[in-house]
């Protein structure tokens, strides 16, 4: 596996390395490529992001992502979503699930979700007019791009319990319609049985009952909405991994940010990124490390080992330790 | 006071007599217009809603309202978004606060906050390309439409403590600079402090945080998620009432919607309607009325008269009942 590896700005230059340091443990058959990109790299070159960057990702099996500071400077091409649309990786699959000994706003811990998100359309077509007394963005549902997401969500869920709920906003927006439809049929191919939910009511529904969905799949803003929301399920943003997937690439990364409120102070949360990294071990295959990363993961949090933001009084970089060594003993 | 009151569909022709009859309690001097509008009248006549409706709401003073049903005709002209429209109603006001002995999902109760949505443009601007394998909405943000919803939100913050949180995706969508400066720009000119987050990780914060809060401005998709969303913090749905402001025109309704898998059984919950009257009372000045309106919904939690999506055992007429005796006897 050639892996390239992007700290990137703030954090991300605290928990990739802790995620490198468990992914070493396993000493698995692994070649790095580091690349710098984003803000820091921006400062130093002008750019944060260039065409032999791509190239070099696309060399590589896969990426494992830090974070990125992205400044209001209207010239900065944001690196994130750049490689998302370079790379087409248009599945942003985001599980929702408790960890043990972490409390998120509900007593109950029987749910277990996940956020299939378009990542390519939507209202990050770049389509925009800029004016000085109206400015617009062109919100695209296409049906290739439906297509394959749903094929995806179906599938995911015929893997899983056979559901799937589709969210949307198709009362309002008749965009949203094309985007049901598509779904609709896709999950009914695949034997799956659908139902779908207004993205406003579904936002409440899967607040005060996360217990009532399994497999779900939206458009793109609406899953980095939603996603993000369920972070108060789990305990914190701190927890949620995610994966993009393409036809090709698979890049992996925290829901969260670069942190620039906490970085440098080793502090941040590395098991967002860790939690990547399993979504990585699995993508590829290497199942029985990602049931044992998942053990380190449990054992350290049933011990208490964990970052201030879950109320531990471990660093960034002790995590890293436990896990590691955890892996290594095994 | 002319009152043009609209039951609609559903569980509208539950709460709406209700609140009929709370306002009947007072005794003002108020003349009431019934409308029939929705599904209903649609199935009936071919038309949910006519320009002579249009006509006769602008020749009332307010709009009390009840919920309708959409059914996903493609032909059908959404009552509500046409009378926001014609009646050019641009702020949706919705405060969120929690009642007493009803439980969200904290055990804190000290926040209380109100989402002032931005209500006649961005993802309801109605532009939508429909194509059999490419379907557009095209976003609006205009200068004018920002500034009057920037503006009245700044005013509401400069009467109650003096902070406004700006929520928006500008990191994505250039059409979300053109919002956030111009409310930067009236909150400074009001002499408000302004802050602004990012719609995902604001998501997030809310629910995790809703007592940091106090007066939010946002665009309309996201005011419309992130309200139904805040439910979830008060205990329910049922509880939101809202209004829709105009330079002429006021509209008030609950939240929520007509409910078909509860209507005709006497359950729904009618508070949210009740909330809402509560509003347009404080709109109209009738500030003793409002205030004894709030004692009597306080009242009847206290003493555990509810509908059963509060845990009580009250029907909606009973609900209605308790609340007039308790004005009309005080
Ligand atoms: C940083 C930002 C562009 C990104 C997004 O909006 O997709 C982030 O919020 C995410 O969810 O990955
Ligand atoms: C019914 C629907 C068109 C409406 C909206 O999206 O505005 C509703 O959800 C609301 O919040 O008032």
């Amino acid at each position: 596996m050639k892996l390239a590896v992007i700290e990137g700005d703030g954090v991300g230059k605290e928990v990739i390395p802790v995620a490198l340091e468990v992914l070493d443990a396993f000493g698995l058959d692994v070649e790095k490529v580091p690349l710098e990109l984003g803000y820091g790299r921006w400062e130093r070159t002008g750019a944060a992001i260039t065409d032999e960057d791509i190239d070099l990702l696309k060399g590589c099996d896969c990426v494992l992502f830090g974070a990125v500071t992205t400044p209001p400077d209207p010239n900065y091409k944001s690196v994130l979503l750049t490689i998302r649309k370079e790379l087409d990786m248009y599945a942003n699959i985001r599980p929702i699930r408790p960890l043990p000994s972490i409390k998120g706003i509900h007593d109950r811990t029987d749910f277990n979700y996940i956020i299939v998100r378009e990542n390519t359309e939507g209202l990050y077509s770049g389509i925009e007019e800029i004016g000085e007394d109206v400015s617009t963005t062109k919100r695209v549902i296409t049906r290739k791009g439906s297509k394959r997401i749903a094929d995806y969500a179906s599938k995911l869920a015929g893997s899983r319990t056979n559901k799937l709920t589709i969210v949307h906003k198709s009362n309002v927006m008749k965009s949203d319609k094309l985007f049901l439809d598509v779904c609709r049929q896709s999950a009914t191919d695949a034997g799956v049985t659908p139902s779908d939910e207004l993205v406003d009511s579904f936002a409440y529904n899967l607040i005060r009952n996360p217990w009532n969905y399994d497999v779900i799949v939206t458009t793109n803003l609406f899953g980095d909405i939603l996603s993000d929301m369920s972070g108060a399920l789990v305990g914190g943003l701190g927890l949620l991994p995610s994966a993009n997937i393409g036809e090709k690439y698979a890049f992996f990364e925290p829901v969260h940010g670069s942190a620039p409120d906490i970085a440098g102070r080793n502090i941040a949360n590395p098991l967002a990124t860790v939690l990547s990294l399993k979504m990585l071990l699995e993508w590829h295959g290497d199942m029985a490390e990602a049931g044992i990363l998942e053990e380190a993961i449990d054992t350290s949090l049933n011990h208490g080992i964990c970052t201030p933001d879950l109320g531990g009084k471990s660093s960034t970089s002790e995590v890293g330790e436990f896990l590691a060594n955890y892996i290594k003993t095994r």
